[in-house]
This record gives structure tokens, sequence and C-alpha cells, in this order.
């Protein structure tokens, strides 16, 4: 009696053929926070979870970090058209069932879902300069915030797949193009990190400024994009590391990461800028904008040395343009960014696990609080109020 | 009787000390066009040029190029301090004399003034990444647009040197670390176009953006340092360059430079970012702003490929912001710019001039006008109208 009525739930993905298909794989019903509409807090709900289809895997979510984007779409977004979906980015779980076509996957791999693909077919795939694959989410569907082609529904209505990924759900559909296979040991309730804010910031420092060995850097904003940044910066030589953040508190964190110096702007009558260049004999070689700010992107790139100083945008909005002065970039600086850390997900994520399982970077240090599916909200909250760095969310029992 | 009176004039050079650093060399009297206030046309007058002092070399200016710099200084900008003032910074001549200290040139040798500095010792000399010397009137002295401490004084008051160079008069003082030598056999009413524009637009596509082989790019604006750009595209190897402008009629000459498309974004409904987008399957690889204007800033982003795509700012402006929306950064592209095309003027001007020489390069065709120095506000009233590519002022006979 459950099958069936799962199985009505499914007729709303009109490319499906069940027959066909998936045979025997039956819908699952669990539990998932579903976000019915903007600014107003997720419901636990029963959802139905349909098989997958062609090239897809079925994953139970043991694990997933709450990003400041899932904050940006349910708080701050225009994407009212996004809703209702199932939020959720930066998870980890294990593959509960592969549709036909995946050879890749079997049941029982730990899997790290990723909302930037790697279908290592298109033109974007195949170039060394960008983690952008065309058939992503992030490019492709960029526009909606969430996939219409769903899996899930609840209570008889379609429910989007924010991200593609919507790792607050103890089940979830994606494409094997979007999905990366890692360790056996690896500890899900840490490496869920890795697969959004961890990556993107230790990314944004490695691959999109590729710091240098001796250089120097500044950090600005101490949340977890930032103190990976930080470890980031580390890990690549830099000499000298500023964290820059109007909460001081967050110094103490950062220090774990390899920062090296610590300014509050608030504490200074000159501007930030001012303040960076006067400490660096000129500016700094690197900084890295982990905030989301388009006045925090001026004054990054103002905080640069001429002649080659490099300012990248890791954190995200688009709600207002950034902007500068010419003289900036004709004074010989480099305006960049990055998503996801400029990393190929497939390619990029299990090594970065083993980086994690072998002491070459950290992911305990980030985690703050642990909380149960049930607790979202709570989560949310945390991050709005600035109290966590990372809080890891257990999905699944 | 003429040099007593001259050496009066010298008097309010503060530094100097006429028995010990010059010695028996006499203070020039000369024609040049004096900018005495903003907005107001040059006037040709008779001034005095101080002999060289230590390290510095005295040049008697053959020819020059009017570059659309010298008509901002005088009509567009915000410097009401830099008057009264000698413009002119894209000139070649012959070594007149040199001051104490002066080794690597002699009186006769042909050389070209160089607005961007080289002194081999800063650390930015030193480093590969930029040609922005510390000791540069482009570096140091920015904020004042001219040098203070100059050579030249008329009708007993003091002169300004414009960017340090002053080629609109027939003698003008450089310190030798601002100065080129170039091949003997060099013509310099050609290779004075390599002292500042087409150096800027030739060196933005091969130094900054660093333009590959079998790639797409477009530029914005077809005056001399926009065609300079598409020659630097075409020598490194780009299969396809689009020519953007409002005037179509500089697409013929766009074509002789290597030009393969032209687009005239006012022929056109859509935006012009879209335009190219649209005849590029998704964007440019490169693009130069070669006009000046940041809604064109912003434009030249937008046109070119998310994950790799590179736009490089290299017409000058400083009275406004630019600004595009960040996710055209975190989408993988970057946002650059450069002063002189990045060019070390003492190690590479003179390698351009051989590839001049040698038919790598053209310079000829950029040259629509000949005037003599008594024409000057007819040559700058021809850059105001678009009138013109590159007028050639021959400055002494």
């Amino acid at each position: 009696m459950q099958n069936r009525n799962a199985l009505k739930c499914t007729s709303i993905i009109s490319t499906c053929d069940q027959e066909k298909t998936y045979g025997t794989l039956p819908v699952i019903k669990c539990q998932a926070a579903v976000a019915w509409e903007p600014n107003v807090p997720m419901v636990i709900e029963e959802i139905e979870v349909a098989p997958p289809q062609k090239n897809e895997i079925r994953i139970k979510v043991i694990a997933t970090g709450v990003c400041h984007s899932d904050l940006y779409h349910l708080f701050e977004g225009k994407h009212k058209d996004g809703f209702p979906a199932v939020l959720g980015h930066e998870g980890a779980g294990v593959v509960e069932s592969v549709g036909p076509g995946v050879t890749e996957f079997k049941p029982g791999d730990k899997v790290i879902p990723l909302f930037v693909s790697q279908c290592k077919e298109c033109r974007f795939c195949k170039s060394p300069k960008t983690n952008l694959c065309e058939k992503s989410w992030s490019t492709e569907r960029y526009a909606q915030m969430s996939n219409t082609d769903t899996r899930f529904s609840c209570r008889g209505k379609p429910v989007l797949q924010f991200m593609g990924t919507s790792t607050f759900s103890e089940y979830t559909v994606l494409n094997q193009i979007a999905v990366a296979k890692i360790h056996d040991d690896a500890p899900l309730n840490r490496v869920c990190l890795l697969g959004c804010g961890i990556s993107t910031g230790y990314g944004a420092a490695i691959n999109t400024a590729k710091v240098e060995p001796g250089s120097v850097c500044a950090v600005f904003g101490m949340g977890a994009v930032g103190l990976a940044a930080v470890m980031g910066c580390k890990n690549a030589g830099a000499s000298r590391i500023i964290a820059v953040d109007i909460n001081e508190q967050k110094f103490e964190k950062a220090k774990v990461f390899g920062a090296t110096d610590f300014v509050n702007p608030k504490a200074h009558k000159k501007p930030i800028n001012e303040v960076l260049t006067d400490m660096t004999n000129g500016g700094v070689d690197y900084s890295l904008e982990c905030v989301g700010n388009v006045a925090v992107m001026r004054s990054a790139l103002e905080s640069c040395v001429k002649g080659w100083g490099v300012s990248v945008l890791v954190g995200w909005t688009d709600l207002h343009d950034f902007s500068a002065r010419p003289i900036q970039l004709i004074a010989g600086k480099t305006w960049k960014g990055s998503l996801f850390g400029g990393f190929k997900g497939k390619d990029s994520i299990p090594k970065l696990v083993l980086d994690y399982m072998a002491g070459r970077i950290k992911l305990e240090e980030f985690v703050t609080h642990t909380v149960s599916l049930e607790q979202i909200n709570d989560a949310i909250q945390l991050m709005k109020t600035g109290g966590c760095i990372r809080t890891i969310v257990n999905v699944s029992k």
C-alpha cells in the first residue's frame, strides 16, 4: 500500500517510465526539511523520493553542513519561484541504489554530492582552466536556483531540489556526474564539509589566487570559508596571513588555521585597505573576500599591492554590483573569483578526503555544533547570528 | 648675455648646483607647446630647458604622437594644479647632452622617453610580474600628474613636465631610468608611437591578457590603442578577432591589423555583450577595453566566456568606478589591467623597434596625419573629434 501511494507521487516526473527505467526499486518515504516559502522556517515533513532514473544515484544522506548559501536562498534571495524546495548542499552519504547506466557506483559506496558537476565531456570539463561543467546546476540552472526536474514530492506536490543536491533530506537523488565517490573509511560527519564551504575557501587560495610560497595574504571574513582560505594560504606556504573580521572572537580560531596577524577594521580610524597597506609595505600579494559584501570586495582589491596583487571573490552575493576605480586594475592588480574553489569535483574531492584523513587539511576544527535534522532551524539561526563556524546536521541515523 | 639670462631661470631648480653638476652645459632656449591652464588651447612659447643634472639626459625631440592621455589631462582631468605644463609622452629623439653619472647614453643616441621608468633596482623592476617601477612618474607621482622637479621654465616661471616626458617641446630632460636607447636606423617619426599608445594596446594583448593561439578575442574601441590590441591578438595567434566600435569607418583599418569580425553596438537592439555571446558560443576568450569608458568596461567583461574569459582594462579613466555583478567573477572570469602594456620600457621598447624594422609589427598604418609643432592644437582637435588614428607632430626640424 505504501508502495502504490509512493508510485503515484512519482508521476509528477514527466520523463519517467517506471516499468522500463527502474523496475522494482521502490519510492522511499523519508524525513526532510522542506522550505515551503521564503523567510519562513523550514518544516520537517515526510517526503517521497522517487527511484533513480537513467544515470542517477539515490543516496542516503548521513550528515550535512549548513552553508551560508542555504541561508541566502531562504532569507535573502530573490528566487521566489524556487519554492517549495529541500535545501542543503554540503552533505555526505551512502549510495542506496543506482539507476540504469550507472557503472561507477554501487550501493554502499560513500559519496559526496556535488553542486558543481563534472561530466568530463563538455568543453569546460575538458579545459584545465575551469571547473564549471556545462551540465551543472550552477551553470545551466543558475537562474532558477533549484532543479525543476525533481525526484521529490510532498503532500502530492513536487518539491524542488535546491542546487540539485538537497542534503537536508534523508534521501536524495543526483545524476552520477554530480557525485564524488570517496574513501570507504571517510568519516561522513566531517568530510561532508568538503561538499561546499571548506573546498570553496581552500580552493580559492590554492587554485584561484594560486598563492605562492613566501607571499603575504589577507583573508576578509573568518567564517568557515574564510578560515578554509587561511588554511589554503598556509598550506601554499604564505609567510604572513592577515585575518580580517569585525568579530574579534573569531581570531582565536583563525590562529588555529594559520593566521599570523589579526585586524578588526572597526578598531581603526583609517579605512582597512590603508591599514593593510601600511602593515605590508604597499599592500598584500593576495586578498580573499569571504564575506559576500561588495564594499568588502572593494576593500580587498584596494588592499592589494600594485603590480601583481590578486584579489579573489569567494563570498557569494548577487544583489549588488561590486566596483572600484579603474586605476586599481590599470596598476596591475587582478580581480578574480571562483565557484567551489575551482575544484573539479569528481577528480578533486576524493583527494581532499584523503588529505583530511592524512592530516594535511583540517576539518574537525571547523565544527562548533552538531544537531539532528529536527533541529535544522536552530542551525540556520546559529549561522544567521554568526554564533557558529560550522554546524553538522546528523541527517540519518 | 643669453646664457646669463638662461642660467637665471634655472635657479627655480632648488636642488641644482650649476658649478658642480653640469659645468659648461648651456641652458637651451627652444620652442614648446605650453598648456597654461585646463580647457584652453596650448601656446607655442619659447622656454628654457636647464642642462641635465646627475643621471639625467637632455633629449632633442624629433617627433611625437598625440595620445588621448594628453587630451584627458588638458580637457577632462581634475588636475588643476598640474599647470602650466608641457604635455606629450609619445616621442622619440636624439640625446643632446648627458649629466654626470650617465654612462649608458651619449650625445647622438636615438632614444624614446618612458613615462614608466625602469630603474632595475626596485622590487617591482626585479619582479617579472610587473613593469611598474617604483621610481616612475606613473607610480610615485600619479597624484600630481606632472613632475614638480622640472627642468623647464617660461617667462620666469617653472613649467611642469607632464608624465615626466614633455615631448611637445624641442628639448626635454629625463632621468636615465626613464629613457630607452633604440637602434640607430630607427625612423623616429614612426617609432615614437611605441612611447605610449601602440605599446599599450599591443602589450595589453600579449603581456596582460596573454592571448593564446586559436583563441577568440574582442577589442572594444578602434582608436590607435585598440588597433594595436588587435595587432597583438593577431600576432599571438588568435583565430578570431572581433572589432567593436560605434564608428564603422574604423573597421577598414581594423581589418588591416587583423580583425576578422566587425560589430557596431548601435546596429543591434540587444546589448553588445549578448551580441558577442551569441556570435561566439558563450562569449570570447579575451576582451580588451580600449575606450576608457566604465560602461564599456562592464560590457567587455560580460562578453567573456565563463570559466576562463579574461577582460583587460586598457583605456584610461579615473573619473568613475567600473562595476559588475559578482557572479561575473565567481563564474571564473578574470578582470585585469595594465599600464604601458606591461612592458618594462628599457628592456622591451628597443626590441619593439627591431620588431617594427623587421616587419613583425606595423606602425606606418597608424599614422593618418602629420603636423608641425605650431599645429599642435589642430592635432588635439583631430583626436577630440575622432578624425585621426594617430597624428605625428614633427617637433624639431
